[in-house]
């Protein structure tokens, strides 16, 4: 077995290692106790509590660490306020007492570290949490940078708190519990870092779509090591661009490539018909649509991103989505400033910037792209 | 008129000043401008928004401030999640919608502060705030030291975040509207400050409480020169105890003196029977007795704060404290740790330390302590 691969996030006092692994969860109690924890609620989801809270809840006693377990109903829809209110309900219902010195461990998948993190943001005005993230799309993206909170009728994490983890424990076995959609979902965001940092990181992602897509429900052979290298590489990735810019005021902008298109249309489309991985793949397109309009960026690069979508499962077309009602939600995006949409477009792979001059008809053309049959008819 | 005074609150990159003088919120709009604000949520309570409402209003449009208006409903009751989510409902329903550049301005008692700057934590993960208090125990406590947040069922503000405002303003002549119980609410914490850091303070009290209860519902003189001296000198004693301890690591606990006991009484009795300042009065009785209990403090000192609470119309004695409800809410108090409660107890007038190993024998003496009765039986 491979050894496990520790990236630091470099946030100053907020410093926080990322372990990434396999069969890492064994050692979770350990890794805790050794960070000072005493007493934990696990904070999971009706999925994954079934299949990882046993283990974790073991680990935990074996290393003298008091847990209680909190579970919640899974699936984006129930990521809102009224669930984050049960579950804080819950914790402060515990006996003895929750106090600042209890952990909040979350796991699951993006919406149990998000909503398990805003729970430990706002418990008693902020508790310690580490994150056991068990998707790749929480491996890869979620796990760094603090970002938790919850969505609201008028959007995807409208509400919510930078609350940085303590540590994040990533055991690449709990991937073999992850459906096919599941774990295409994730390699987006892996496309993603691959066209706003590192060149390389494409090409390997072309050389192991096969390998990356191999496992299926356990059945075939489980490549550990091509996913903890997978999940290494991207968390340095984001690691890197989350230290330089930990509260979202200039770089970090760069990680929502593809996302502003993306989340308008996973918004408008409804967040349990379209995972966030299909949105965002969708959202590159549009937005690579745009660097081209603009001669940004070369129509080769751009093909070259959408095969590597289409290699990956992900896709890069789809019928019925409404400019009219796209467009109202991308002006809502938290990440816009005095009233005009900010986007990134790439101008190289590897290489992007922020623009806040998109016109109304760079939109609907982008997202006149996506449709099928735009070129056929 | 007196010049306005201004205290620097020193918290590094999160510093910002507190305005403190009479007739400011006429400057309100020009001093947000300045600080760069172009659109504003006001969100205020049903109480303080008719009377301060439409001044801060047409403060921020003479400068060309956008401004909308979000009022919940007055009380300490509806210091709550659901208030909370029902404000967030209509930032986010505002048009156009807000984005990162909208500030919140929070006008009224310590109630709008916290839920507002609570709302302001949360709403697309953290918007800017600017502070307007309008009750003395808001301008001399919660208006320093970034604490937001909402009750519990199982507690007071166990639900909330650190968010430093980046302003507040306190214009004493909104005292004027504050009736004579909420004004003797706020001079608890005046007294709680002189207790823990400013001996001087206490004489200045005990020199001025005919004065600081003359100002009776806008009939009499108003002093708003005495007024501006008490704030200033209470804002910056908490200023200097936040900046040594932004997260209440350490000595910012020294402000919880008569808190840890207040509130358990305050819990238990009901926060709309009894003030949080009277709440707090009689746990400086309870814990000063603690103290004198254990030789720290003489009962001389003990007497004089008694005096000054007592000149200043705060309750000393309760009848009806029942030690075996108040004593499992004491355990709940989220400045506890490892299930210990921690007290700060008094050695002199101006000094106090921290304290884990109070036993439920010394609860119980000083809750006894309260009991109007126990020395005349």
């Amino acid at each position: 077995m491979d050894e496990p691969r520790t990236i630091r996030i470099d946030l100053g006092p907020r410093s926080y290692d990322v372990r990434i692994g396999s069969r890492l969860l064994d050692g979770l109690g350990q890794w805790l106790g050794e960070l000072g924890c005493r007493r934990a609620a696990i904070i999971t989801e009706s999925n994954v509590g079934p299949l990882y809270g046993d283990a974790a809840e073991s680990s935990l006693r074996d290393a003298n660490i008091e847990a209680s377990r909190i579970t919640f109903p899974a699936g984006e829809a129930n990521k809102t306020l009224p669930t984050a209110s049960a579950v804080l309900d819950e914790m402060l219902a515990l006996a003895p007492p929750i106090d600042r010195g209890t952990w909040v461990l979350a796991l699951g998948g993006g919406v149990a570290g998000d909503l398990a993190g805003f729970a430990a943001a706002v418990a008693l005005r902020g508790l310690k949490w580490l994150q056991c993230p068990t998707s790749l799309l929480a491996d890869v993206d979620a796990s760094v940078g603090g970002k938790t909170g919850v969505d609201h009728a008028a959007g995807k994490n409208l509400i919510g708190a930078f609350h940085q983890p303590s540590g994040v424990l990533i055991d690449v076995e709990t991937l073999r519990s992850l459906d096919r959609a599941e774990l295409i979902n994730g390699l987006a965001e892996c496309v993603k870092h691959a066209v706003i940092r590192d060149a390389d990181l494409l090409g390997w992602i072309e050389d192991h779509a096969e390998q990356l897509l191999a496992r299926d429900g356990g059945r075939g052979a489980f490549p550990a090591d091509v996913m903890t290298e997978l999940v290494a590489r991207n968390v340095a990735i984001k690691a890197a661009v989350v230290a330089e810019d930990e509260r979202e005021a200039g770089v970090r902008a760069h990680l929502n490539f593809g996302h502003s298109i993306g989340h308008a249309v996973e918004t408008t489309v409804g967040y349990d018909v379209l995972r966030h991985g299909e949105a965002v793949s969708l959202g590159m397109v549009a937005e690579a649509h745009i660097a081209v309009l603009r001669g940004l960026w070369n129509v080769d690069e751009r093909v070259r991103i959408e095969s590597a979508l289409q290699a990956l499962d992900l896709p890069t077309r789809r019928e019925g989505l409404d400019a009219d009602r796209i467009l109202p939600v991308l002006a809502h995006d938290k990440k816009n400033l005095g009233g005009r949409v900010r986007m990134v477009l790439p101008s190289a792979i590897g290489q992007v910037d922020i623009y806040d001059d998109v016109t109304e008809a760079e939109l609907r053309s982008a997202i006149e792209e996506l449709d099928p049959n735009a070129h056929g008819a």
